[in-house]
């Protein structure tokens, strides 16, 4: 029996346990120090009240064999599925039920999907980036190639027309820059991808943090798109599910490789493997799109969306560069000349005692760059902004 | 762009579907006829309110910033991996937490457990069988074999030492025969499968139903087996968890192939491709482990139970073949001389109003076979089998 030997060459992220390991130490030599955390990428606030009280119901009636729900349609519940496609509607984009498919969220569907494509195909990532997209691929031996996100640029690189792929991944707002693609930018990948003939999986995780409103929240709202991305999506971030589980990913009727429907590949995957998300965290879910749910969750983004204008504030005062923190709970800043991400990671634990993330953890583009996200403590997130500007 | 162009391969299953057809336009043409569903594979009766009270207290504390969990541990929390644990271990089988894995279900963990081998592993199957098994690896494009089970090896097929396979694939009790191996029978396997370097998937969904002390529920009480088998199982049928989704995936530490630990592959395959199960569906799992869930979902497998029995007890007076029915939810009954599995199924709905799968459904060899199953309703299930007594 020969194992998938894909699996050897992913490379082991040190990432997260370094810096728990570097932080324990520190705080351990330095028990009277207060730290504060600015690299947490969950979130921190509960779910809304809409939520618990659906989920509470819908356990009740789980408890009565009248109202009980065994298995249900893997692709999720109608009540689910029509409430996001109302959702989108909002953003004038028109999903019919079939093209949506509820699951127990984005990291879980990213991986998955790649299941309907072959391996032969050539993928096109962003560095900096999410790890998900490259191991993924690694483990299914794909080759990769690399598009840079740097200063130059914004971070948001945009399509090469001397270089032909297949499969592209976009996040946007991305992680871990928090950049965002204007519509006309997006316009260029989909057109890039029509020509090539290329999907595109579109990452749409951080969309509830869009507050101008001419920037696009979903892929679809580009015309063309329709026939070329897959889009991913979640309420983790949207209303607190990290812990909770439910995501969806739209697959259009158009989108057509080989003659085939990946709508229709996607649908047998899904039905091969994988059993549907529970019927009570789908209700909980189906609340979050309900008038009170919405203005609910509303406050939790909007006491995050602050934090981030705290952060993004504080770093024009210093006259650091920086992108994200507008439109996205991440702030992607430069750090000191002379001083690589880590090295100022150590700085900032030592001598203001914050906790943030070194951009060299996701990929070599990072290098020079730190991450700081605003799902922390609103009075911690103040004062952790006020450290940095004391001397 | 190219396609996995194995999905092309796949067959479409219309069992389900023409069973659904039929029945419905048997209704439409007759309103006055009760039908009696003994086909059905869900679980009828309600959760435990261990369950529903447990999951409930934890959709209360999602909604507390004190008590908010965020994102989880992939592979589970460890208040379920101990309850698991020490499930295991009134069995005497010792587990190390780390070698359980929490998921949303086995059909789940059935598919993407084939992420972690390569596609030029050669499987066994065996026929008649559960569909997802072929399905799965015909989406790799795995060279498939099969194993016959049929009347005269009591549709429990034991391995052929002339063969050379790399992964195995049993399900026991049987989905859809009902059979279950003795422990002498899987200590055949289990040698079999370490005397030829293979990997055997073994699927416990159904072990909650074996009332047969002698029995094995795990194949871990085999010796041996932990250095060959991964065991998957699930509360779907244990506690009625199909719409609630909660299962468990062992791998044991000494599984090594190509001296490469596969507890380590499946973990990082899980923690890449999975973001762990709900922590209000974890809490509810928890419960079912306690004594009041334990004693309260024996009541719903003693229902089920008897209802099995009720059906067992009707065959043997009518002189039926089966196997099934004792330690298994299944009852697989071979059809009248001279009718096909579906030439029975319209007798039986056109003749006795009972609706039942047809054996041919899941294989070749269940030609001539027909599945009842024990999950509905008890007085239903009464009435139907005075029907078949009846001329």
């Amino acid at each position: 029996m020969k194992i998938n030997k894909n699996y050897l060459a992913l490379e082991d992220s040190y990432l997260f346990s370094t810096i728990a390991k570097k932080v324990k130490a520190y705080a351990e030599k330095n028990p009277d120090k207060k730290i504060i955390r600015l690299g947490i990428g969950d979130v921190t606030l509960p779910l809304c009240s809409a939520s618990v009280e659906a989920m509470k119901k819908a356990a009740d009636e789980q408890g009565t064999k009248a109202n009980f729900h065994g298995y249900g349609p893997e692709q999720g519940y109608d009540f689910l599925k029509e409430a996001i496609k109302a959702y989108y509607a909002e953003n004038s984009v028109a999903l019919e039920a079939d093209e949506i498919f509820v699951s127990d969220g984005a990291k879980s569907d990213l991986g998955n999907i790649l299941d309907i494509f072959s391996k032969d195909n050539v993928v096109l990532i962003p560095n900096p980036v999410y790890p998900v997209y490259l191991d993924t691929n690694v483990m299914d031996g794909r080759k990769i190639t690399y598009m840079d996100a740097n200063e130059e640029n914004g971070f948001l690189p945009m399509p090469d027309p001397s270089v032909n792929v297949d499969i592209i991944y976009i996040c946007s707002p991305n992680n871990p820059t928090g950049a965002v693609y204007t519509k006309e930018q997006l316009a260029e990948w989909v057109a890039y991808a029509l020509k090539n003939d290329a999907v595109i999986l579109f990452d749409a995780a951080y969309e509830a943090f869009i507050t101008d409103s001419s920037l696009p929240r979903s892929i679809y709202e580009v015309e063309g798109a329709k026939k070329c991305a897959i889009e991913f999506c979640s309420l983790s971030k949207t209303a607190g599910f990290t812990g909770t589980r439910c995501g969806y990913t739209i697959v259009p009727m158009e989108v057509k490789k080989e003659d085939t429907s990946l709508n229709k590949l996607w649908l047998r995957r899904q039905t091969t493997k994988f059993n549907g998300v529970s019927y009570v965290v789908q209700r909980g879910a189906e609340a979050v799109f309900t008038k009170e749910g919405r203005e609910q969750v509303k406050i939790a983004t909007a006491y995050y969306q602050k934090n981030a204008q705290v952060i993004t504030e504080t770093m024009k005062e210093l006259g650091v560069w920086f992108v994200g923190g507008v439109n996205s709970p991440y702030i992607w800043i430069k750090v000191p000349e002379g001083m690589t991400s880590w090295e100022y990671f150590d700085y900032l634990l030592e001598n203001k005692n914050i906790v943030g993330t070194p951009g060299s953890g996701f990929g070599k583009n990072g290098e020079g760059f730190f991450r700081l996200t605003a799902f922390g403590d609103a009075d911690l997130t103040k004062e952790a902004m006020e450290r940095l500007k004391s001397k």
